[in-house]
């Protein structure tokens, strides 16, 4: 059996009876990110421009946008740091572009509330050409932790052809995670090996997430040469690429979602929402996916120069709830057509993707990746389709009540006064952010929060339909909730 | 040369020749499952919900409702029962769902004249994140030996990077098959490794049967993204994943069906007949391919709530008979066509299988997934492809005796009222059981018992064809048997 | 570079080169085999079906046939001929089949002036169940040697895992090739690996020949089940499968055509000549191109039921010349275009070959895979592509005669006297076959022997084309020779 | 992370980075080849007839003919020149090809101001049969050193099945690469292994460049079987084959853009321009994409009948400014469609590529590969499209002015007369040839030499569009420089 997710389907039973044994879901490696890891990354907006500069405003930023408290814990100093090794091995880091050492980076960093991560390359450079770590993991691995690191991003570069089979790459990744655990300290472990050996085998026991794919690309669904394998069994490719679009990530991950659970995520690459490459609706509908299948939410943005539209996006208290949802099931991809209204690059499409969350609640996210708003609806039968097929799940027997995660989606006014307002306090944050470091998301579910709901829109009666409308390259993300019985609405359309 | 099928065509020969030597066809491995194995499983039906009490409850309807004497002989407890190692290292059972301990249930099944299966994995933890196996499986096969434990599944998940070529996951699940065998204890050893590496090229040689695809889900040809590799060589997939449909796990069977063998069986996973997802036609198909591939016959139903329809099915045994076949040669697929018929999922086609039986007999199965009620037809030649092509078969130019082995298929009213007895003697069994712990199907197919024969429908003259009609997403099977010479009817249709 | 066919281009200067080498071109592994092995086996028509008596029956018909002298040499006994081993390890013959021991089988073929070939598989059992030489690779040669054998076919059955990459393959038949070359005794080894992890790219410096697909099937190009991979990279191919088409076989084999060369060749696997699935015409087309791809000729029909066409095509001294030619240059196909005169099966396409031969000579091969006779071309700039494209081969620039290599084709009439007259000198064989012991093929050649050219029809002029026409499922196969200067005709059709 | 694109794109932040650092963009194995190499091969055209003779001749013509000077620095002797090993294992010239042995051969070349190159294969022979150096590795490295060598091409034949995962590849060929840096001597080391197991994953710690497909061969587009996978993911190849066209490698390459950098580049094979197979258009297009793409510049034409269009394109001084720019950043696909003319091989398509140079330049590449001229169009969108999708890029909103490299291309009658001058001082190379011995390419461009640019031919606005026409089968490649503020013309097409 390979059904992870009906693990998920009988939680409770598992849960129970993990209790006194050695291995229970989830505490496959080292107990940390029991749900996705948020948190922002240099790379996608900056590239090799780093400095103790960068990181202290960007912080200071996450802080006084109220970012930390919806969740972005941490913050994570990409490639081009170091200046080589020092006599005795260990990694130096570049003092003109951090004259205080990185030591005082993380400091900062925990004086506000917030977590450090760094990186590296399981090779003998970085993707930059800097200092990598194969061969010296032990050494860095204390030395990551004994400047405060609590996150480590760990490339693919320079492997020195030590790949070709799950094996060799599990046993050069391995190595990182073991000598990252003896350091004592947690230390989130983020494998970068570009989906090469297939990953989502082995990785969940030695890692916390890993990366299925290419780089990511502040794309909607442009192919470039880069990226290849854009066919039906694009997640089986020789050559990840990079500049590979938000549509093309999620197709290579669709057959992926059973391979991630508390503590270990099928990790879909940075956030580009706020890079400009996408339209505000496909950066809705990008977030919105990364969300729901549980990658790491790692915003990829300059947060300097943070737009309002990018900012009410990524603080989307209904949306993170879902990405941060205790069950940590993934959606799941139940149907997929192609649809004659294709955009400038050839491209278009239509999916519908469901899945469970905690207290009894689903997700159901319809996506029109076509070039013109369309109708579109979702069966319970589909949407339960992972419950049981052909009329056989119980939940097709019950009415819904739909919430539209999006529908409170705070107004760029708002976003923008709290940009200006820059951390002074004239902006009340209350209505639009859901502050998890008072109480986690999964608290906040268990009341019943409106804020955590989203918008209710109506009600789908017992093997009924959902009908909507979705926007070109937009998505409609419901939240659907057994309807008390007794006062179930007469409709089954929104 | 690879053509195990030419050594079924002269196995006179290779039965007479092997007695001296020191390998035999077949007994390549422990000696058991001479013939493909029956039984039945929670996992399919019932997930992680196991407890003794379920088990003593399914076994003794298995009993009752005459599944034991039709052959259904291991009662097979899947994952989930586990509650860490105790300070030896020996597995521990979870006593809030095993009062007794797991020899209590061995015993019990054996006093009720059944056989005991267990689960473990070929990894670090079992799939629902119990303790696996992978580097105790020494101490392990000697627990169940100890326990009485006459089966083991043995999965792949969290198997710690520990495949990538065929070399790989066979020394990987050798260990398991050494240590069973070391134990002098009996057990029939299932490996699930879901056809990573290719287990037909290898597994022969180590075990009883492995799994050729990823998991089974109880439709009938439903794709979604879990089960990729829908193509022509969807055998050879990266990721074999699970809601793979009967449908697809067939075609990704049809090239292997040489790798098998009396001991060593491809198995196309549990059978989902009775739960739900499928239409009785739907069951009846799959339930004859199952046969017919040679596949293990394990139930995957909840035997607390049969419905007569699939007690009917699974206890047929001119069907049954073709399972059991001492030749152990499995069905091959002739030709396979797209029919404009398709169903919502967009299936639509037809195929032509065939193969050979013991005394002299064959089996031919005309099955339509496609969406309407069609003709059907096969000639001689198609039928007989495999014992020669182009007309030089031997056998198409005699006349063949039809009999459809669904015939005789048992009255739903008189399955309602075996599961309404409840093992009583109310119902006789006698007109539609065939009793194998009193006489065997090989002892009775050699005395032409018509129970297992089917009924005779016709005869095809030299170099004919059969003709038939088919039902949507439905099967014919018949039984051809040589016709006795001079008594040839004049017609060559049903 | 990878363009061993432009060393034959460039052959006189390599010949000469290599005098002083260490290595030379062909002198790769034991020195046998400098053309394409001939010889006849069991398995195609009889199996398992083997015996000291089917053996000497058969290789007198071979000398009485003269198919000895036209150069099939090696008479190879297959598989099921053994009976365990003995208390020392080494193995034992089954007595029941072979009442005199293997030594005395060889002592009668060397008697008869033929070559005496056995079977074993690289694993642990044949594939039919006998004891396999994996681990008794040494002892096994050593038997071997011991009895006389001077031919040794080695299979793949139950290889324990062994494969996966080139290296573990490649290690699991050097074991066996040392083992022969230990022995001191010139032993013929052909590989059966059935293409798995591309023996082609490694198999020449351990190996005389190597089988580059799964089984043939006795059919012009019917596909089943069995033998999967029938896209346009078929030779790339997870399951090699049997039940394989000629042109099956024939289009794997396409891109391989550089791989073999003198001493170690591809094995597009045994000849189906006179087994009665094809028609003479498709058998015509099966020998032309197994001898113009320099596969091994080894005949799989039954020759104690010998037919007459079977005969004339097997001993086609113009076609043999071909497969002998001293330079040991696989034609290369050219171009490959699909028609719509497709057959039963789906199947329609024509082919344009080519290659160089000895003697400034070359070879053409239109095959007509389609289902109708049709006119069919071959420009000189195509047919000598392979020197030069787009015009830039000086070949181009002069006339060549044509010569039809089965004009000469021996009629049926006298076939059948020779069948009839089994061996004495009733009939003369002088008009019709070479006497390859008496004068080899390369002598032939070199003296322009009329019988090894066959018929001149013609002379294409300089940038002219061959115009022919070809009946369904057959090939036109000319022989080109360099057009004396002067008397050069003016046509340039044929 | 797996851009090492946007690496150049923040330069001068890597560039002084990495001066402290231990590794650094580039100075990953021995520090030759910071710019693509350049030279002359004998393979291409004349196979194994080589001799001191042709090297000596050659060398004088690469002199007199100004190639060296525009930088055809390494004279390369291909396979064939050995003859065996001698009694201490070392290799042994052929002495009747190389009268006075091989460091007589190196001083020559060094004598006339050029570098020599030898060739061996990772193997236990040469593709002609010739002693390889596996297992030789040290001992022939301090050969080829003692001897004056500076360039080690190193090819993959009989390689012993030493393949089938990047790390046995990797170890293999690292072996040669570690002994010939233990020689203390400067060899530019070129892996020949036909991009088996992937090279541009791990080469460019061990190497200078690797080929990445299979062999050359001189035709535009025209597929033969020899060179299999022409699909979309053709680099994913199981047999890289050879005869593979211009245009197959170019499609072939795409994704493996990023994969090169100064010292370890991408080498698409040796040239074909001046061998016949092409047309002059054809030929032009070829050098264009060897340059831009960064391959190595090998010159494979018999430089004795060096025709006038040969010379004229192999000298171009704005091309090879292209291929040896100091970013050492190769052009990127950003489109490719299927055009309806296609030509007598079936292929049609037109391709825009482009790519960052130094200096704050830019070049773009339009292809018509199809059978037809035809208008062709690139905004600057697409063009500054891995500077940031959707209009993100700063560069689209800034004028550039327009340089066509090809515009000043030397007449032919200007190369007639400096051929058949022969290196007298008849001929007046400077306004056609650049002489990188005087002034390197770098430093021209710093000084905006007009011979380097090409000709202005326009200014495209911000946002806007090029314009042109391209011939069948053919390239317009330019180069565009930031338009001056305050001088832009209003037209923006050419």
């Amino acid at each position: 059996m390979a059904r992870a997710l009906q693990y998920i389907a009988t939680a409770s039973l598992v849960v129970g009876s993990v209790r006194g044994a050695k291995y229970g879901v989830g505490g496959v490696f080292n107990g940390l990110a029991r749900t996705p890891q948020m948190g922002w990354d240099n790379w996608n907006a900056l590239g090799c421009s780093v400095s103790e500069d960068l990181l202290t405003q960007t912080a200071q930023l996450i802080v006084n946008y109220g970012l930390r408290d919806v969740g972005y814990e941490y913050v994570v100093l990409d490639d081009c740091w170091s200046n080589g090794r020092s006599s005795n091995g260990s990694l130096v880091p570049d003092y003109s572009k951090f004259p205080n050492g990185m030591a005082a980076v993380a400091d900062n960093m925990h004086n506000l509330g917030l977590k450090f991560g760094m990186y590296s390359s399981a090779g003998s450079m970085t993707c930059g050409g800097y200092a990598g770590s194969l061969g010296y993991e032990t050494i860095d691995a204390q030395t990551f932790a004994s400047w405060g690191v609590d996150y480590l991003k760990y490339d693919n570069c320079y492997n020195e052809g030590e790949s070709g089979t799950p094996l060799i790459t599990y046993t050069r990744y391995k190595a990182m995670g073991d000598a990252l655990n003896a350091t004592g300290r947690p230390i989130l472990y983020s494998l970068c090996n570009w989906g090469e050996d297939y990953p989502w085998k082995w990785a969940q026991t030695i890692g916390n997430s890993w990366r299925m794919s290419g780089d990511i690309y502040d794309s909607f669904d442009a192919a470039d040469a880069n990226c290849p394998c854009t066919g039906d069994e694009g997640y089986d490719c020789a050559l990840p690429g990079f500049h590979c679009s938000m549509m093309n990530i999620l197709n290579k991950y669709a057959p992926l979602v059973s391979k991630s659970q508390p503590g270990a995520w099928n990790d879909l690459d940075m956030l580009e929402v706020g890079n400009g490459g996408m339209s505000d609706t496909e950066y809705v509908t990008h977030f919105s996916l990364w969300a729901a299948t549980k990658s790491p939410l790692i915003m990829g943005n300059d947060i300097r120069v943070m737009s309002p539209s990018a900012l009410s996006i990524l603080t989307n208290p209904a949306v993170i709830a879902i990405s941060q949802d205790p069950s940590g099931s993934s959606i799941t991809r139940r149907w997929r057509y192609y649809v004659p209204e294709t955009d400038v690059f050839g491209q278009g499409e239509i999916q519908l993707w469901s899945g469970s969350l905690s207290y009894g609640d689903y997700v159901v996210v319809l996506l029109n990746a076509g070039n013109a708003a369309r109708p579109m609806n979702a069966t319970l039968e589909d949407i339960f389709w992972l419950n049981g097929p052909g009329g056989t799940a119980s939940q097709i027997q019950q009415a819904w009540d739909i919430y539209d995660v999006w529908a409170n989606r705070m107004p760029n006014a708002t976003a923008a006064a709290i940009i200006a307002a820059n951390g002074t306090s004239s902006v009340d944050l209350t209505p639009y952010y859901w502050n998890a470091t008072q109480t986690s998301y999964a608290e906040g579910l268990a009341a019943n929060s409106s804020l955590l709901m989203g918008n209710y829109t109506g009600t789908v009666q017992p093997r009924g339909t959902i009908n909507t409308e979705v926007e070109a390259h937009g998505v409609k993300m419901f939240r659907l909730r057994p309807h008390a019985s007794g006062s179930a609405t007469k409709r089954d359309e929104l």
